[in-house]
């Protein structure tokens, strides 16, 4: 999608050691508009599908999911990262591997939150290695629910997160795909099919 | 607000512990049609306000300001939990006190985010003892801002924060107040006056 490329170009900033820091729209300070244009582009997209529900992960992924829903019309839910006690005991969990922290954490949707008659959209800021996302995968599928499409802002096209989440055979869309990204230079390029 | 109180009776869920859980409409799964009828009722209380930012703290009061940043037609942003790799060095950073975690964290926004040109509104979902709120006012006014107002989801009006926070002499609207809960016998009463 042109439109968020163009964003990462203008406002995004590449950082040593892989980090492209986007905190001027989507990770800190919430472009809502560029947010609703992408739904809008993902609602069109998976037009037909029946969604019930746009599901992501706290706390990056929330805002995306909030006007997502908005635009789809259904509500949204996040997983929970690790037991806190407002957490309600019977829970759908998945492990999760973070390389930013270098720790594991439990994901967590409450069980009475998802069954088997949603029909789900998921959705995420990044996806790089995948882990956080195929872990939100294995904890809607054990709800019995089915994933109709993946919706990503950004996505590191040169990592493996891609090709992990493909064996999964779920449509994903990326508003932006990132295929290099240099520091030094401050240049990015981008893949150009979806 | 009615729509508020009438949601917590029919799907909120007293537990021991002075806790109220609300995962199925604010704290987990969200419902966005009820976070747009608070944001439109906020917008109504404070137009005229010229405010250009809705400013919370993650994870919990992202959708809130999502929404709420969708309806008044400015950005968003959130102050993030604790310092991580992907923050900017320079922030303003306050200390809050979590009694839930019986631990403190550090709140930060990227210096580059906030300014004295700002006049911000400060979301939540809950109001209990104040402390991440406050946290948040003093935060916001490091940087010079000014702060129209604050907006609450749920309060708990027989907890100290509500009286913490008329220290600042900010306006408050809660879209719903406490006076008592009882887990015991599910029953809630609301305080009438705003």
């Amino acid at each position: 999608m042109e439109f968020m490329e163009t964003k990462i170009k203008n406002e995004g900033q590449i950082l040593e050691g892989n980090v492209l820091l986007v905190d001027k729209f989507l990770n800190q300070q919430l472009d809502i508009e560029l947010l609703e244009q992408m739904a809008l582009a993902w609602k069109e997209k998976f037009k037909g599908e029946k969604i019930t529900k746009i599901v992501t992960i706290e706390a990056s992924g929330i805002a995306i999911a909030a006007i997502t829903a908005k635009v789809f019309g259904v509500p949204a839910l996040f997983a929970k990262k690790k037991a806190s006690l407002n957490l309600d005991a019977k829970s759908y969990k998945a492990e999760v591997y973070s390389f930013t922290k270098k720790q594991s954490y439990t994901i967590a949707i409450s069980q009475k939150l998802l069954n088997e008659n949603d029909r789900v959209f998921l959705v995420d800021d990044f996806l790089a290695n995948g882990c956080a996302m195929e872990g939100l995968i294995k904890l809607v599928q054990e709800a019995g629910a089915t994933i109709a499409g993946i919706g990503i802002a950004i996505e590191k096209s040169y990592q493996e997160g891609r090709k992990r989440l493909e064996e999964y055979n779920i449509p994903i869309s990326s508003a932006a795909r990132i295929q290099s990204m240099d520091a030094s230079t401050q240049s990015i390029e981008f893949l150009n099919e979806e």
